[in-house]
């Protein structure tokens, strides 16, 4: 068993010693720049954790926790892509540092190599998993973007889209490293759904965290989701809640009106405390995680032995950036 | 033991039997679409005659040979969008009915599907083979786009080239069939390098056609490669023989110049007689095919039972269209 510092510099280190061939040139740089941008490494840590839960090693865990990662990279690289997005991890995107198609077709070699990491598991339910999670998390994506173009999202809606394009694939790493480990099916399933609703709540802290996070140790500019008028579980919930006054004053920072970005930010703040909307996310963070943490009361094992997870978990849920 | 309209037949009712989820709204009928597209399904059809040429149902290998086909269709779908190109067969594409992000999702949806098939085959070794076969493809593309922007493309480096981008999926079809059947590997392996050579002489016999083609049955307008200024076997061979003045006038006729298309085209064509280009095409098709027709000897099996398989080959290679 291992802390999930250890299992951190040890995914960082086997991430970093895969080899890719040298030529084309423009195919294989990119998915070597994108992977050594570094992160939280949040999915092969889970995997790692949850096989830990059974098993004392991690090596036969290792190529499910680098595929994923692997998945998750080339995810973030087409959505960056499609959004148009400048920069990710501080460091100009691969549209921007190369183009669009090598783009695309970088992207599309990570996830065949993703596969092939995953296929090394040589476990047909593993892989199984794994392609239900990436056609889930494509559905996730699109509905992400559908929703830019409707003003009426549901809250129902919008956390059914981030569980498809956040959760499932924490749930897939999770019930993953079970798998591998010889767990049974009962508590394979306990971990997915632990894991998705941890998602949950990771994604919810993100969206509160865009507009109450401390500027000196969230990383991102603070505001970012109402500059680009991002349907988050806050503004949603501001919108549902506000009178007809305070929707007029919402559509009307919301637009590309007169306002200075800052203005802005500010506006759609005040709105948000006005309504009590700070509240109502951190209500729901503290939900989702209660319903996770009994779910991990439901596994067959000692308590003692999830402890590295809950800290892990916890200290993503408590952080300030 | 089937022909291959009766396997044609059999491939497109189960594509069209596959059901894809209605929602969300814009992911899944890109991938209906392209796939009602028709085309030959050269890839499955291959797949099921190199099963065939041990069994006598097809149904085994039916999955693998449209998990191949959705792959080669993703292809397309994601290599018209690099190449901005608005029409297949016949028909816009998806990136013109739909839009670049939903062609990049869609494609990337597809690809998953196809492992989703791929994986119903239960067997490692061609889900190892097929990873491999789509990293070699995507190495391929990553060549023609580099090749773009040079001048100094050498033949080998082309049919390398058209190897990774085109024949390794015919490859990976005819040993797929075989791993199925539970052939030999040592017949499998003859069988991908059959199916690698006629790849070869398929490609060369795009290029021959795009230029010397009947224009009552070709399908595709003459000249096309000319007009874009594609690095075709033709030019590559026409640029290598040219003398000097011949390679001005290639340079002037193939640069936006004032010229008409007709104009480009008559005069390129015309080089390409002067030059002898199109023996040295001829020759080389029959080089690979005689070099395939080779490696069927070696199978172990009773000529006869090979028979379909030439028939539907030869088919193809002496086809107008």
């Amino acid at each position: 068993m291992y802390t999930s510092s250890q299992l951190l510099e040890n995914i960082n280190a086997a991430l970093a010693a895969i080899t890719y061939p040298n030529r084309p040139e423009g195919l294989y740089e990119p998915v070597k720049y994108v992977l050594a941008l570094g992160g939280k490494r949040i999915r092969p840590v889970l995997t790692l954790l949850a096989y830990n839960l059974w098993r004392d090693d991690m090596e036969r865990a290792m190529p499910a926790a680098l595929g994923l990662e692997t998945y998750h990279n080339y995810t973030l690289l087409h959505d960056d892509l499609m959004d148009r997005a400048d920069i990710r991890r501080g460091h100009p995107t691969v549209h921007r540092v190369w183009d669009e198609n090598t783009a695309i077709l970088s992207g599309d070699t990570m996830l065949v190599l993703a596969y092939r990491l995953m296929q090394q598991t040589g476990n047909a339910a593993v892989l199984e998993l794994f392609t239900r999670t990436a056609l889930e998390i494509g559905e996730g994506q699109q509905y992400d973007m559908n929703f830019e173009r409707r003003t009426n999202v549901t809250v129902d809606e919008y956390i059914e889209m981030i569980r498809l394009k956040t959760s499932v694939l924490l749930a897939c790493a999770a019930k993953t490293g079970a798998l591998l480990a010889g767990a049974s099916d009962a508590d394979a399933d306990v971990l997915y759904r632990y894991a998705e609703l941890i998602g949950l709540a990771f994604q919810l802290q993100d969206d509160f965290l865009d507009v109450y996070g401390d500027p000196a140790v969230f990383g991102k500019k603070i505001g970012g989701d109402i500059l680009c008028g991002k349907k988050t579980f806050l503004l949603i919930n501001a919108w549902m809640r506000a009178d007809e006054g305070q929707r007029e004053r919402l559509v009307s920072y919301l637009s590309s009106g007169p306002w200075q970005p800052e203005e802005k930010i500010a506006a759609v703040t005040a709105l948000y405390n006005e309504l009590g909307i700070a509240d109502v996310c951190r209500d729901a963070i503290e939900h989702y995680f209660a319903q996770a943490q009994e779910q991990l009361g439901r596994l067959s094992l000692p308590e003692e032995r999830t402890t590295e997870l809950r800290v892990f978990v916890g200290s993503l849920l408590n952080r300030k950036s």
